[in-house]
């Protein structure tokens, strides 16, 4: 079930702008992901089977051959350097085995390497075979380190610089040059020559994303960047990153999976003009009239072109070399732009959200806690007689998620995972891994979703009672408390305007690092307005960022415990950055704090109540309060018998 | 009384060797420092008077236009950008008048400027005559911009090289060339051929630190860092800052104010070879025999042809361009040496203190401890029924400081403040600011003392009661638990192994924060074994570096809060990193603590027990009978019942 998430929405096919009218038209989202689901099943199908990996090993070695190439690298990315990628870009799967949301392979002419990091250890062993792709760990073996000790003086290596940013690039040739290893970029990537049955480019509807849930038109966000432009005394932007280009033009598109994006490219120049790079067989007629004045459609084709005539007018052109292509940044320097470095300008316009953005995720977290909420009083009243395991909770889940009108698919992958599987901090449930639910088992649940008015993104670690009443043994409950502690500690602090989010890190760690404890991973990350699940420029992590958090920013709070092969305990709401109504003193700064957006009741049978404060326990009995208060009429009756039960005070 | 400081003990004097051997052998402390008070006083006689300001700006500006320059820039710095300077480095303020402790000036041939921060703003305008130096806040007007302001293109404007850190000269010279201003390294600094009776360099005597109190050789320092070049790759490391030095060579000098420095350079090579440049009329026998086997003593003289010489051999040299002179890194790359902008070697050993070193201080906070709970019982008593000021307070806690054999002077000038004068955070009390305590007024006193076996940095914010025993008003008390619930927050934290300060910055704070307050300083600094009272590369603070706090690092604990023109509150212990005793869960990294260093009430009669949760209250508690037990055999009988009432449990 959970195939048929907002991954499931991505055409991966040639459809016309016929089928896309007559699938987004007059019919309800159930029925549109059900006939998008038939549609990829066809193409699977039309494609036809794969030969086996070590042939296509073979036939790519064979191609650089061709290209007097000794090496040839794979990352996992597309043009975009996003978070989720369409089938076509999946080039790492399609050559390896390997199904990881990160890595990189590199082939040489008698031996080849993959590269992952420490959650994909495993995953290797079972995907990929060791004699052809050598496993690495990625931080304890580079794939720089390992190409320079495994070429000779005077190879050649090729990359496609469409995938790589210039930031990596960099400082892969430093390292080439130093060891006389030729770095070639190339015009055609040598695995889509060989991959015969690659899917094509998608080829999602583009809708627009309408004012009552943007709040400001696309003509204001334009004419900002443009004067943003002026400022800098640059000419143009040339933003490669999907969700910027959404933002900006106020539009969603179908291409890649668990976000509304569309694969496109977008230039803007001082007046706010934006000349956009997309296959209009993708826009409907109500996209193309919507965009409106300022935005000219182009057919990609033209976008190298006009890269190329910036260049020959000589003009001052910002990229962010951490997130672009090398290609885009190469074809600008070549033809005579000059380059500047500059970061992504709708990013932190992006982060501080519209109020009706806030309203619109404040109307979804109402809709998608009352789902978790009739989820976790069925999980409760299931597990006692009955087998629910990690794979059939998350297909639950997802059904009651999906009533909602509003629904636009999962976020992203849920992470459901019962006992040790817990403990594994990305965890994807897989038929192999699949766990059932029993009695005393902890069981965590992380997972969100999209809606046209909202993204959400939740975690909830409950314990699956047993029938003797006993209860969870003390040490997991302690845990849970910390992890509560420290959640809570978030959720209430305040702060002055200027604040970093690693700053206050420290709040959601202290209560576990009173016992020696931590968790590997940050406390939050920024989240976007039916846009994506993760973004900056804001964090809440031990290091990283200075950017102060601003007031309409949407921050997860997932304070987390791990005790590996054991069980996993994490607490994650959003919240929103909000002005405190509270000022005192003679402080003129503006003081924030949060206020939590996700509804949904914290599991009490993990909670000491003895090692919470007071103000610790008035937090969770008014939070709770809330939760009831607002769920309680939009579950059904057994949900809110349950809901009452699981928010009274402690 | 201040007068009789560690600044004291600087000689500004051409002494000879003789003369110092008979200062510092076979007398006690006290005597040394009134015979070196004398020797002072006449010095100033045989220098004479000066001449008026005006004059002194006139004939440096005959002296510019000899040598064809339209300006020239007077920072207040010595050739090791040290926190105190000697007098002879005072040039700013011989020639402005000005006596803070940070500015710059610039001269100009009709116009002149002067620039401090905001804490000096009402200092200048009563030192500095506006007419000829128009004052300016330096972060509104800064020095680069006025220059490029106020200089048209084609002008030359000089600069003393060896007053300059590469990294402030690089930023200026890039905005001249933009502004078509030359800038002019100078071989001779203008201002000291003006300068009639410019004091001689300081010749205080340099005597070793003795291997009870440093627990670690000179030899094996050296070859530590011997070993880090040759990790490094590079040849030598050229060291300007002196207490670097003196911690690599286990030697104290008395060429400063406060801070136990000898004005000297090292180069140190792969094999661990020091080339020390320093006057041999400062070393004593005793010191030529310890400092042994390995350290060459130079002529100061000699120190730029060996710099030219490393050049001349293309060596490989590391220097800290943020700390170093100009001069050095331009003689070195002239000379053809390869300049490698690399930190302070002895940085991170100096901070990390060896268990002589810790045990040193812990010896040291006691004695402290005991002669600042003496002046607080003092206070006390003397309070209700006479005429104490602000500075006659320091005076007397100066008095109770001296007496121990082991003090060297003070670490710093005591801040003592009272009323809206504890408000000013770098408040330096003088004869027309000086206050007489009142009841009901809140004092703050920030001093330390320098000791043969440790540095120490207290601050104690008192109530001075009121003969009706009306309690201080409320919001003074709230303010002051919630600077002490930030202290122990600080004081009771456990943390990761890998932890830097600014991300536990935060918990200081966020009880203030909570009522929307705040500080504007940093929570805590490094403090040095018998050297500097601010070391780094540690901190605690909002912004800055991501070095981790390592166990041994001593670190002050100063959160506060500053009600502008009515009081300041600010509570300051030294701390010390210690590995956590007890190891919890499955965490294999050290977890980390603070160990309080400092011994010293802290005033009850300011605190609301309500406002504190329990571990709060034990914390306290806890200190409290500890100081007690520690302190009160050891102070008279006066104060040990008054510190007996004071350390009752709350």
């Amino acid at each position: 079930m959970e195939g048929l998430a907002a991954s499931e929405i991505s055409l991966d096919l040639a459809a016309t702008h016929a089928v896309l009218v007559e699938i987004f038209e007059g019919n309800s989202i159930s029925e549109v992901l059900d006939r998008i689901n038939g549609l990829r099943e066809k193409q699977a199908l039309a494609l036809g089977p794969h030969p086996p990996i070590p042939q296509r090993v073979t036939a790519l070695r064979k191609e650089l051959q061709k290209l007097s190439l000794d090496g040839f690298l794979i990352p996992l990315a597309n043009e975009h350097q996003g978070e989720f990628i369409e089938k076509r870009s999946q080039r790492l799967e399609w050559l390896t085995g390997f199904s990881g949301s990160a890595g990189l392979a590199v082939v040489l002419r008698d031996r080849a390497a993959i590269f992952t990091d420490g959650r994909y250890t495993l995953q290797v062993s079972k995907q990929v075979d060791p004699k052809i792709f050598k496993p690495n760990h990625v931080t304890e073996t580079p794939p720089n380190t390992w190409i320079c000790e495994n070429l000779e003086i005077g190879s050649r290596i090729g990359f496609d610089p469409w995938l790589h940013t210039p930031s990596d690039v960099k400082n892969l040739e430093q390292l080439c040059i130093r060891n006389g290893i030729k770095l070639l970029p190339l015009n055609e990537n040598p695995l889509d020559t060989i991959w015969k049955n690659q899917p094509p480019r998608p080829l999602g509807p583009v809708v627009v994303q309408s004012h009552q849930y943007t709040g400001k038109s696309s003509a204001i966000k334009r004419s900002e960047i443009g004067n943003a432009l002026i400022e800098a005394g640059e000419d143009a932007i040339v933003i490669t990153a999907l969700d910027s280009i959404a933002w900006l033009l106020n539009i969603r598109g179908f291409d890649v999976a668990h976000t509304p994006l569309t694969l496109s490219y977008a230039i803007v120049d001082q007046a706010g003009k934006v000349d956009w790079f997309i296959d209009p067989r993708k826009l409907t007629d109500q996209t193309k009239t919507l965009v409106g004045n300022g935005v000219f459609v182009h057919e990609p084709a033209n976008f190298v072109p006009m890269l190329s005539a910036l260049g020959a007018k000589e003009k001052k052109v910002r990229l962010d070399l951490k997130t672009a292509s090398e290609a885009v940044r190469n074809i600008l320097t070549k033809s005579g732009a000059k380059v500047v470095d500059g970061g992504d300008l709708c990013l932190l316009p992006k982060a501080i959200k519209s109020a009706s953005e806030i309203n619109g995720s404040l109307a979804a977290h109402v809709r998608d806690g009352a789902a978790l909420t009739s989820f976790l009083s069925w999980l409760s009243r299931t597990t006692k007689h009955s087998t629910v395991t990690e794979m059939s909770a998350a297909s639950m889940l997802y059904e009651f998620r999906r009533k909602d009108p509003k629904f636009r698919g999962l976020s992203f992958e849920t992470i459901s995972g019962s006992g040790p599987n817990g403990a594994i901090v990305h965890y994807r449930v897989t038929p192999e891994t699949d766990r059932r639910l029993s009695a005393g088992d902890i069981y965590l649940v992380d997972s969100g979703a999209q809606y046209l008015d909202g993204t959400t993104d939740v975690t909830r670690t409950v314990y699956i009672e047993q029938t003797n009443g006993f209860p969870a043994p003390l040490t997991v409950q302690e845990h849970f408390t910390r992890v509560l502690k420290g959640h809570i500690a978030i959720a209430e602090a305040r702060f002055p305007h200027g604040t970093s989010g690693p700053q206050i890190d420290a709040l959601a760690r202290i209560a576990l690092w009173e016992v020696g404890l931590d968790y590997d991973h940050g406390t939050g990350h920024g989240v976007g307005s039916y846009l994506s699940v993760h973004e900056g420029p804001q964090r809440i992590s031990k290091k990283g960022g200075t950017v102060p958090m601003e007031p309409g920013m949407i921050i997860s709070n997932e304070p987390g415990y791990y005790k590996e092969g054991v069980y996993g305990i994490r607490i994650e709401n959003l919240v929103v950055v909000t002005v405190s109504s509270e000022l005192a003193g003679d402080k003129k700064d503006r003081i924030l704090s949060f206020e939590t957006l996700t509804l949904a009741p914290i599991d009490k049978n993990l909670i000491i109540p003895q090692l919470l404060n007071e103000n610790e326990k008035n937090w969770l009995n008014q939070y709770h309060q809330r939760v009831r208060d607002t769920l309680s009429n939009i579950v059904d009756e057994d949900a809110r018998d349950w809901l009452i039960e699981a928010t009274t005070r402690i």
